[in-house]
């Protein structure tokens, strides 16, 4: 980490300044430039707060130089993390298509996509119980009642179940979920990230709308410092001041954490996009850039007038997308 | 709420989607245009699922004439509401000045503090027992024994307090908290809201890092639907591209939540900008564009010589801006 | 065009509005709803400025439902443009790699470039003459004696030229420039459009760092506007929040931009993300997702100890990047 | 400026960066600490090339702690500079207020605003005579016309005028104009930045749509080295996710921009916002922040149903804001 000082600091002040880091098992090496004086704090940095530092009067900026993660970082660990759910494995070379639908809805429902899903070479279903709801108004989810179609749908199919937690009180209704999702809106709710460190549950934890990758990578560092390294990363769009698709999907964030870390890292092209049209190529190029999984929206009303374009793709669309992704993974690897 | 679908949707599909609709008691005009067919639905909109409605293939665009907040909502509810703290009132005309420490450490330090803000003109006393910090190894706060002491200096001073709960499972702790605050990261918690919403403490809602202010409304619906209307909103930056201060403080967003809600409005400079030298304007200015309230970090260490600078005021700095604010309150009511 | 009125807008002032828009050859057809007016406007709205309706008083929203732009827009020209660039041909299910460094420095440099890429697949040599920098003391380009290198370097390979115009007074120094490029900064720069639409050169037209979709689809209409119907447009990054790279490439761009227009689309991996190790993923990425061209930088100093791991590729890497890319096209074509 | 350089790289390579850092006149302190080397650059720094620096592979990061900008840096430049416009003084504690209609329509629409203008306060008259517009269908503005009408007003009331350029080419049309102003859109238009660095009129340069602060002294420092140091900066509000206001007002740019340089900084809340409802407000606030002027749009059409409620202000609204502008600003400075 350096310090930089402004140019006015008194002795007293830098000495003052240098004693306290000192306190702090901190090495400093001072180097004196044409307007500022420069400190590299040496040692253990990654529990110095930075924004206290930030905020003193007599300090012109603080850079960090070692990153402030540490078990998820790829320095420490260089080799990729494989989180094995069941037969599954992803990161670290294996690759998982995670599909189904938005919501849970019915037994029926849920069952047939289920099965449509695994035909088409899913190796995990997703599907919501608890729905986080921008309006108290909207359907919140069948809640436990959903949880219990999806286990049904594990049993009559043999795919692992991944659903969403929004609340630590409803930790004992995932007790046979398989991979536990953190949703975007709680990515820092720091308390449920602690508990579910204290799970061994592979944890599926979605990067916030307005989180950088290196919050991300500290929210992980949340439920890694309680003991839990089964933590799969999420890119799902982030918001910017484009409005054509729902969010901005960040596909370098693939590369990049593939650089910063070794967990792996898998792509939500639906809810990024929220537009079938777009999912299928955006799928596409997460695959070309590298992503360990896809995470992909798919529904089986065929009846439904309404539904064709909806941001779900239809088992066909889904079929196609899912060898495309397999032909693509042959060429980058 | 405008529903525009595409120029090449059949005739059946339009009539499903019109029958769907009236199935949800809302009545349906329609206009054919050049181009597209424009629905006008009629009723209360506010339960309508607008991302699925945009999401279907045949809908171009949709487009909220009607808020979807109802309660918060200025349209339904005219006269402005005054939050009433003990003496305390806060909207409608009333200005509440609160102020203290970032975090509470010590029960000198908390009492100190409180009775200097106190003889300066604060109303309310404020301090972090529960600190939500990005990095798992950052200090947490002192938890329940900081609202101890937040409890002594409220004795000591006669000033109410005010605190953020992170987890609805401390929820006891706040028993004889006066304002309860809910953090930037957890304005979209939703299950934290609906909890708080039970109670009959006033809350203090904290606007995300990324969140527009239908979305910070949309949060004090949930509240509020619970039975709770004592909701105080808080404006206190967002994030965007500038990182020359902390976050970039919306001070426009002052005159616009006035005129979309009538619950008060306050500001907090201190935590959007991050620097000690840019408080004082923008607490001036927030006074200047009609703010309800401020909040405002001030300390106490006169020994400390690196505080000088940092984001909190002294209480020597803190009289002046008390004093400015409230003139500058006299010219623009 | 859709324009909701206010609900306490009296019936003078909506019959003044209406009289309005029927002089300018509008239809109005008007629906009233539960708490709003609705307007619908049927005509040749691409003339209406939008910023004035939105401006009035009674006015609470407008929204569009043509699209703004007209001759760059797919539903009045829905066969893909074609753009001829000597024998190279861009859109319409041709794809060209274009490549080169990013300034010109010397006539060796050029040519040995020129034909380093040119025997790994690229089809357009780019190469940068007139530079815009952030800051006036930085290298400025070779300006005109770079063109005549990069026409030497074309006359060496037969590789057609692309290089950026920052100046309508330069424009003769780009008469032997077979595309002409306007960069981001100036995507908004409407005399340069203007002039740029009476040549009839190729323009490749950079989206601005944060414009959006709509407002590039509009520069594009200043330049077909004035008879040049020779439009490539090019996603090159957009700034947020988010700094692990220069900017963030949106890749979503290039689907939506296929479905609103029917012009060419390129995309710059390396200016959007500035760090060698992520163009190849991204420029994988940009063909999984359907771009009609990539944008790749290539230097050539094999005896510079700095340049390994720069934002340029090295001829060896772009061999390899350049097969991957037409291995990922035949699938996802 | 400091770089940073990576954990693996070469003692020759470092050794070779050292040479290169030298040539350039750069003095290079090295300090060793764990897991980088921090080298140190001391010299003129604002000459470097910054991201050159950074796209190397050995580099981490690269940091600058003196500013690029010189000119414009206070650092260099201790005392306010006074921008004298006639007899109108702008910065070090003089305070002018601009306003005028947003184009410029007629003789006697300019006239008759300009009356109004001066006797509420205003000292400067601005209105639009070439307009930068989205779409090349929208009004254009009168252009030389314009700027005639403007002339005139100036002449029937003595107040000096501002009216923007957009094109070089345009120069002569302004040689009675008392202020020129470079729009947001042109903010980075180098070529025009330098063209009027080579006049002797002050420069009203307002900051682009998504431009830093710092971007926005290196543009002035365009318009500087050329020789012209009567440059005013106008805040004008940034592009974010938030769109209740037309663009997000960026208040703490006023306090940043008065640490960082001495040139007047002045604010638009008319464009910013685009709501009437919000300018007052907005202006209030302005002037509690310390700008040094405030630019106001007022149209004077008391017959127009439609305009009440627009962007712009009645005569009358200035004449009050006007008032309480005077009166905060003997608050606050």
């Amino acid at each position: 980490m350096i310090a930089v000082l402004r140019k006015d600091t008194s002795v007293q002040q830098t000495q003052y300044l240098i004693d306290l880091l000192k306190e702090m098992n901190l090495d400093v090496h001072i180097s004196e430039g044409v307007g500022a004086t420069v400190l590299s704090l040496i040692g253990d940095t990654s529990r110095v707060d930075m924004d206290l530092l930030k905020s003193l009067g007599m300090v012109e900026t603080v850079k960090r130089i070692s990153e402030p993660y540490q078990q998820s970082n790829r320095k420490f660990h260089p080799e990729d993390t494989i989180v094995e759910i069941g037969d599954v494995k992803i990161g670290g070379g294996y690759f998982a298509m995670i599909a189904g639908p938005c919501s849970v809805e019915s037994e029926e429902q849920i069952i047939e996509i289920a099965q449509a899903v695994k035909s088409s070479g899913a190796k995990i279903l997703r599907g919501g119980a608890f729905k986080p709801r921008t309006s108290p108004y909207s359907f919140q989810g069948m809640k436990g009642e959903g949880i219990e179609l999806l286990l049904k749908a594990k049993k009559a199919t043999g795919l692992p179940i991944i659903t969403e937690i929004m609340n630590i009180s409803t930790l004992d209704l995932f007790n046979d979920v398989d991979v536990i999702q953190v949703g975007a809106r709680n990515m820092q709710n720091f308390d449920l990230l602690k508990e579910l460190g204290r799970t061994r549950k592979p944890i599926l934890l979605k990067r916030g709308l307005a989180n950088t990758l290196e919050e991300l990578l500290m929210s992980a560092e949340y439920i890694m410092s309680e003991g839990n390294d089964q933590v799969i990363l999420c890119e799902r769009g982030i918001r910017t001041f484009e409005t054509a698709a729902r969010n901005t999907l960040d596909l370098s964030a693939v590369p990049v954490l593939h650089s910063l870390t070794h967990l792996p890292v898998v792509v939500d092209p639906s809810h990024a996009t929220g537009k079938a049209k777009l999912v299928t190529p955006m799928a596409l190029a997460a695959a070309a850039c590298g992503a360990d999984g896809i995470m992909i929206e798919v529904h089986n009303n065929p009846s439904c007038a309404l539904c064709d374009g909806a941001q779900a793709l239809t088992p066909e669309q889904f079929v196609i997308l899912s060898r495309k992704v397999s032909q693509i993974r042959e060429i980058v690897i």
